[in-house]
């Protein structure tokens, strides 16, 4: 059975050897010293080993349950989920005055990480609920917040987000679901929604679901959506529970994974919803779901990835098969492990410069909103909301095929699902479709995000890189070759790429479309490169200090070593590809293919 | 549900314009004319498209079952099987004298398509028969070919291959199933062995097992090991069947794909065996094997990625979602198809461009072959021999991603399992593991096969491409541009990593084994740039000529642009991982990860 170890120690190093968390200057970070945030995240650790990780193959092989019009999760889901609660894990980053911890987000996102990782089907179901309750903090009136949040920062009640219908993923412009205004102030929801994640199940007294629809008389497409709170229990005046809403789970998907959590068919029948936020502004606030959201499905990517990893390694280190070319490491044994062989190295340091490498990324950009959140800082909301789109899109495309990389290394017992293997990759998969599938992210980067507020946030990105290679330059010719030029390289062919965008795609919007996936992974590699060249230089600061553990910072520069060697030249080759231009991308018509 | 059809026009255009098969002086080939051809070709594309395809997701769905020792196929199987069986598919390119049609290699391997396309777990109880057959005949006695071939050549009885024991996969010195010697001159072997396709199932009268096992005294390691042939029930010298062998299935895998073939653990107790090819050489026999299964596992990519290509074009006609920026293209309707968004072309020409350009690659391959056999052509065969890994590994690692990426297209509906496009991803996934691993076909294409003859079969090609650029170059200015200058660049870049490898391999072996994977997919961007190139060149020639359906060779020049413009570029980045050694890659001790 897969393990899991809460990579806590290499946490630690970005909170605090990196992003020197405790020195920043938002508000709550100053309590954030390294025993404060090794208490929790040992803790978290400890959990998610042991309770969330032997449950993540039994959620995958039972799955959920529809039966009788009810959902049942798999044997264990229920106990350990009433462990969390026990725990207070989802209520961690927030506000007090709903029961929660009140801690930063970027404490949140490193725990969030771990929970991912050891299960993501099982913590998905708290995942949703985080999401829905935000959206009720951010636009939620008192009396709803009163009502909703201290059930769903306790997971009491959880959440979904009812977005999709069958004909309408993307284009929610589509949508067919109706509310109808009733007189005392509430609506009548009707229709059908599709892929709701945790849209019912036997673990929570209550579930909040959110639900896009269209008020009658509404303006066509997007600008007539609105969002709705409607409860599978219909909650009375005294917040007790009162009679079933109309609501019905119409089946549960069949899926290539995340098999624990049920995805459902909902069906919405006159049910009662009460409007959250504005009339016909219910994308604004769904956004504010999609955002965290969108973070969380990039942690899902490195979860999923750092997990497989870590079994890759093991399996590496144990499985005995043929013999180094240099001499025999095993000497006395059959044969040599199969951590020997250069080529399952390759596997390996990909896996393992990718996994670090966001880590640093999400923890940064966690700290980019809590100074927006906490700060006021609009410099760091600008910069996160336009990364938001790389961490989802990158995130989760190189989180997957990491996953295929870790399943390569254990042969054909990475094919048969004993071993777990195939699980990372079938659940990982969902992480580049669902809450934007990868090409709308890169739509949203190139088409709205690069340009927002005049390409101000794209500026100060370029300006950040920059400044770093300026401030580090010319003390050290080894950081210089191996960190800072091709980060500068790097860096040069995503301005490169931006320019073309500028000089060719105003007019032929097609020119900036056709370059749009490749410039999302162009900017990944570029943040990722970042973020190893920060790891670095702290690494090399740590060891010039003499500090404990020289080998764990020797690795680290090794391991950045090798992504700035074999990753990211990659952006030269996004580079060509942006300024073939959609010349060839469209050449064909439609009926030609 | 989804539907295949065969790309007849496709591979006409492949045999008859581009590989001149008619024209060829390989016996056999001067009767291969476009009447012909067409007749094959048509007759396979309708059994496939109408038989195979619905028995696809049916497979997937019920899968295999053991019980009381016998091994069930999946509903339709037995039907459809008796079905090939009738139409003599499985023998098109046996001998004439064991039942078979006689075909070139060549119309084997363009049905092959068809049949793995349509289904490829289905596909492979005669795909695996074809391979232990071929074993028989290049190194069977003349009884041993009369008892087996005619029955296997039938698909009357069919085939396994057994090479991995729970402890060893790759390195198959490690074995540990004994071959016991007995007076008649037969064998008892004794062992277990793991992931044996096909190797039990309902239909056929018997099953001849081809197993690797070692005879007491043998040389250590895996030049002690023989080959067997081990039939599941025994044949009497009348050759009718006979009493149960000592051979069991001890269970069948989970797996993530290929449900409908039966993958079993087989139990030898005792088992009566009879040598085939020399003791000790079992090898080189199984390696008879292994090289048309390499061959066969390519075409195992490629048919995934064209069945999951052609899906996700339907889809992206059919679904309307969001509209075209430049202006709208079904303005009557609610949205426009997602063919009109420049990411989802890009996604559909990435996967067009690789499927037509593998399917060029392994016929052409599949020519050289028959040159080999039928006019004992050296050059050819080493050519081929050199070209295996690069089939097996890049076809296949290519191929899944083009699942990922078809399926991807799907949004939400290419994650549940209704629309069939995760199977399509699931089962190509078992491609880049079996027949040896992708990572131990860039080590046979880097270690051995690169420098074999002393190199002389890469030279060979480096010729081949040179040769076609210097008849071609100067011509056409735009052709030049299109595809000679970016094949020449591409072929650059595989001469440069060869001169890294004899610079820097020959003293420091994990120098050119830390860029083997890159070697191997540098390897394969040129051959398919080269196909392009050719193709590009047939297309311009019949649009010179006037030939009808000007439309489908347009479109081919576009698509081969694509594919230069887009994909061959990855050249450079492969050359760049390769350039930068083993040095990254090799830099930390094992117990650092």
């Amino acid at each position: 059975m897969p393990r899991y170890t809460a990579p806590t120690k290499d946490m630690q190093f970005v909170l605090h050897d990196v992003l020197k968390v405790t020195e920043q200057s938002i508000p709550g970070y100053d309590e954030l010293d390294a025993d404060f945030t090794s208490a929790i995240l040992e803790e978290a650790g400890k959990l998610t080993s042991d309770v969330l990780t032997p449950l993540n193959a039994v959620g995958d092989t039972e799955g959920c349950t529809l039966a009788d019009g009810v959902v049942s999760t798999p044997t264990g889901f229920k106990q350990a989920f009433a462990q969390v609660k026990d725990g207070g894990w989802p209520g961690l980053d927030m506000p007090e005055a709903y029961g929660g911890q009140n801690m930063p987000i970027v404490i949140g996102t490193a725990v969030g990480e771990m929970f991912s990782a050891s299960n993501m089907a099982f913590t998905m179901y708290q995942g949703l609920t985080h999401g829905a309750a935000s959206a009720i903090l951010a636009h939620g009136t008192d009396a709803q917040k009163d009502t909703y949040l201290p059930k769903m920062v306790a997971c009491d009640w959880t959440g979904t987000m009812n977005l999709t219908e069958p004909h309408c993923g993307t284009d929610l412009g589509l949508m067919r679901t109706k509310a109808d205004p009733q007189p005392n102030g509430s609506y009548k929801i009707t229709g059908q929604k599709i892929f709701i994640s945790a849209g019912d199940h036997d673990m929570a007294d209550n579930i909040i679901h959110l639900v896009l629809a269209k008020i009658a008389g509404a303006p066509d497409g997007i600008k007539g959506v609105s969002l709705f709170i409607v409860p599978k229990i219909c909650v009375n005046d005294d917040r007790t529970l009162g009679a079933r809403n109309g609501v019905s789970v119409g089946s549960i998907e069949e899926k290539m994974g995340i098999h624990g959590n049920s995805t459902c068919v909902m069906n919405y029948d006159g049910a009662t919803g009460f409007l959250l936020g504005e009339e016909h502004k219910g994308m604004r606030a769904m956004f504010t779901m999609m955002n965290e959201a969108r973070l969380g499905v990039g942690m899902q990517g490195l979860g999923q990835a750092e997990v497989a990893y870590q079994n890759a390694l093991d399996y590496a280190k144990d499985r005995l098969q043929g013999r180094d070319v240099t001499g025999a490491k095993n000497p006395d044994g059959p044969a040599d492990p199969l951590i020997v062989h250069p080529d399952i190295r390759r596997a390996l340091m990909d896996q393992k410069s990718f996994a670090e490498g966001a880590r640093a990324f999400l923890l940064w950009g966690s700290t980019l909103i809590d100074a927006a959140h906490r700060a006021e800082d609009q410099a760091a909301d600008g910069l996160v909301s336009l990364m938001t789109p790389v961490i989802k899109g990158f995130l989760t495309d190189q989180g997957y095929d990491m996953t295929v990389k870790a399943q390569q290394i254990y042969g054909g017992h990475g094919y048969i699902e004993e071993w777990g293997m195939s699980q990372f990759t079938r659940d990982a998969r969902i992480a580049m479709i669902y809450e934007g599938a990868n090409g709308v992210q890169a739509l949203d980067l190139v088409g709205r995000k690069l340009m927002q507020d005049g390409g101000k946030h794209v500026m100060a990105f370029f300006d950040l890189v920059k400044g770093f290679i300026k401030d580090n330059a010319g003390q050290d010719p080894e950081f210089d070759a191996d960190f800072l030029n091709p980060l500068k390289a790097a860096s040069k062919d995503l301005q490169a790429a931006g320019m073309y965008f500028m000089e060719n795609g105003l007019k032929k919007p097609n020119n900036a479309l056709s370059g749009s996936y490749d410039f999302m992974h162009l900017f990944g590699h570029v943040c990722l490169g970042l973020m190893w060249a920060r790891m670095g230089k702290a690494a090399k600061t740590a060891l010039e200090n003499d500090a404990a553990d020289p080998a764990f910072y020797q690795t680290k520069l090794h391991t950045g070593r090798y992504y700035m060697a074999r990753q990211l030249p990659a952006t030269a080759l996004h580079l060509s590809r942006i300024e073939s231009g959609a010349q060839t991308v469209m050449a064909l018509d439609a009926a030609q293919f």
